[in-house]
């Protein structure tokens, strides 16, 4: 029996992780969960589930919980409540699927704790990857990455050696977006941005998918799950998302990773690694697919990858500014605040702007975070005017 | 230093079998060959790899071998030659190039003698799968198979519980002939059949997979590697070639080997398993490919492929008795002495009429084949008249 902390369980990676985790009641218990303010469906999981321990983000929302729960549960709450959560839970896996770079912290927590890191969450690799490095090196802590291809990536090496790795053949959909030029993308509505033609995800990736800077950020996670340098990474666009994406060894030999799109795969992978369990989904009919098709990312007019490529590249902050900046121009665009077609001219802003420094420690990333988050809603406030 | 000996280096897999071990001189050494009859070849061969032991099919090659090579070559011959050569070479890996159900010998051979055989001879698997399991249990040796589907399934299972594994996929290109029915069959001659879209192979091996009997052959080689049954194999036709073959395990997850269409990379991973070596080759362009496609195997117009999976599922003798008469009536097709579309039809008048035997050893195996080799030549007599 595997004991499975979840955080972020009433988002898209939480609920799925739940469907998964009730599909083995004999193998998975839920000892804690974490939400952010969905009390509402945080108490429906803990009725169902019974952990010993939640944490919430707000006081108010752990003072509503309280009257919802009986009393033998533990509310956490506030600043410190995640990394309290994790470092008092027996857990043997923590699935970190909060959303942003607020997940650094729990993933940190989580390798100091030596705990199995199921990563969902690709913002606390891409703005602290140097420094969960560094946590990993001092720690008995695995990460299994949650993210379609990262799994794919991390499936594909299996029983390989990694000094074999030539290159990582990162795939994407290219988003609703693909395709349109120019004018075309000036008035795409958040509606529209949110339909992604393959997966069902939660709303901000699903924006990071529309400007493909979901890729640009799953470039910079690549690199420090797999230790490959940019060069080694290639970003190919495939509408279908049936190639999850691939590996390409020394040999000549690819391997590659198939499937529905259904992030269930990749989420039973994390915990049941290294074993697999039935996950009974249809199989994939080739012939009734017919066509796998690939293409080269269009960078000129969703720039929001190359951008990405730059700061992974140029390293230290910009990759923690690149994903600031981005947090706060797609809670604009959810918010009807900030066209779509302007996304990407304010994160080249806020990097061309920005003085990098080394990151010694979250709270230097914090320093930077929070100047690249308020420079990004200056222009995020100008572009209305 | 690894010892390689190379069965049938004059064939197609043989050269390149030496292509590859001349590019690793540090790494791998040969030490016996054998070739059927192109003595000009061999002796070349001889001269590059200073094998201190060879094996010719009759004692004319082998006295026309002898004069053309120094006094320190040990010339076997006959019938037992190629058993004599592998019981007695000091040789790691057998690589077992040979074509056809002669093969089958020398895999046996290899196998009680413990060595890694790398299987490219899929006939013995064929014809003799249930003795070559009977003899691998009681064996330290281990097959690595050469084909490139089998050893694409062979890659994606590396590291995998062979518990997970749900359906293999094979892929295959179609042949040459892919796309035509009916009359259009008629008429093709042995240029066209050889004219393979996509592999540079062997003569017998071309044909075979213009009527995709070389695909029905894989069904069955990978029912006896693999483990699995028949239900649990698919052929899908894949007609660039570039997935060599898929794994689909329960959980969903489907593994593909890609890659140029260069029997190098299969023949080189049998030498160097389980490592990786450099293989210089250009790697795939997935933008460039555009689109990979597939569908149905036509096994109306093909219709040897349904009938490896019905002597595959029938067992005991038949899947002898479909590879004997196959061997005779693409002997006879390459001679033009039998017209293509008679292929099929010749091969099922066979298996209808066979008697099945369940087989104890190679004795029982011979009798039946020599059976099949009989009543298919004198079906191809008939078909002239």
């Amino acid at each position: 029996m595997k004991k499975i902390c979840v955080l972020g369980s009433t988002g898209s990676i939480g609920r799925q992780t739940l469907d998964v985790v009730k599909t083995h009641p004999q193998l998975y218990e839920i000892v804690a969960l974490s939400a952010h303010q969905n009390v509402e469906l945080l108490s429906h999981q803990i009725d169902g589930f019974k952990p010993t321990v939640v944490a919430v983000t707000s006081k108010d929302s752990a003072a509503e919980l309280r009257k919802k729960t009986g009393k033998g549960l533990s509310v956490l709450t506030g600043k410190g409540g995640l990394v309290e959560l994790i470092e008092s839970t027996d857990a043997d896996i923590i699935m970190n699927g909060l959303v942003g770079s607020v997940g650094l912290n729990s993933t940190i927590a989580a390798i100091q704790s030596n705990k199995i890191l199921a990563l969902a969450n690709k913002e606390s690799m891409v703005v602290g990857g140097d420094l969960v490095k560094k946590e990993l090196e001092k720690s008995n802590a695995t990460i299994i990455p949650v993210d379609s291809e990262h799994s794919a990536i991390f499936q594909c090496m299996i029983g390989e050696d990694p000094q074999d790795l030539k290159k990582i053949i990162l795939t994407g959909s290219g988003g609703p977006f693909r395709g349109r030029s120019g004018g075309d993308l000036d008035n795409v509505t958040v509606e529209e941005a949110l339909a992604h033609p393959r997966w069902n995800m939660g709303n901000k990736i699903s924006i990071d998918s529309a400007t493909l800077m979901n890729k640009g950020l799953e470039v910079i996670e690549a690199h420090y799950l797999f230790g490959v340098n940019y060069d080694q990474i290639e970003v190919v666009i495939h509408p279908q998302s049936i190639i999850h994406s691939m590996v390409e060894f020394k040999d000549g030999s690819i391997k590659a990773h198939l499937g529905q799109t259904d992030m269930r795969i990749p989420i039973q992978y994390a915990l049941s690694y290294p074993h697999r369990l039935e996950l009974p989904l249809p199989g994939l009919d080739f012939a009734e697919l017919r066509s796998l098709t690939f293409e080269t990312p269009d960078m000129v007019n969703f720039p929001c990858l190359k951008y990405a490529f730059w700061a992974g590249r140029e390293g230290r902050t910009y990759p923690a500014v690149l994903n600031a900046a981005n947090e706060e121009v797609v809670t604009a665009f959810l918010q009807e605040r900030l066209r779509f077609r302007l996304i990407p001219k304010i994160i080249a802003k806020i990097l061309n702007a920005h003085n990098p420094i080394k990151i010694e420690s979250t709270d230097d990333l914090m320093v930077v975070e929070k100047w690249a988050r308020q420079e990004t809603n200056k222009l995020i406030l100008e572009s209305v005017r």
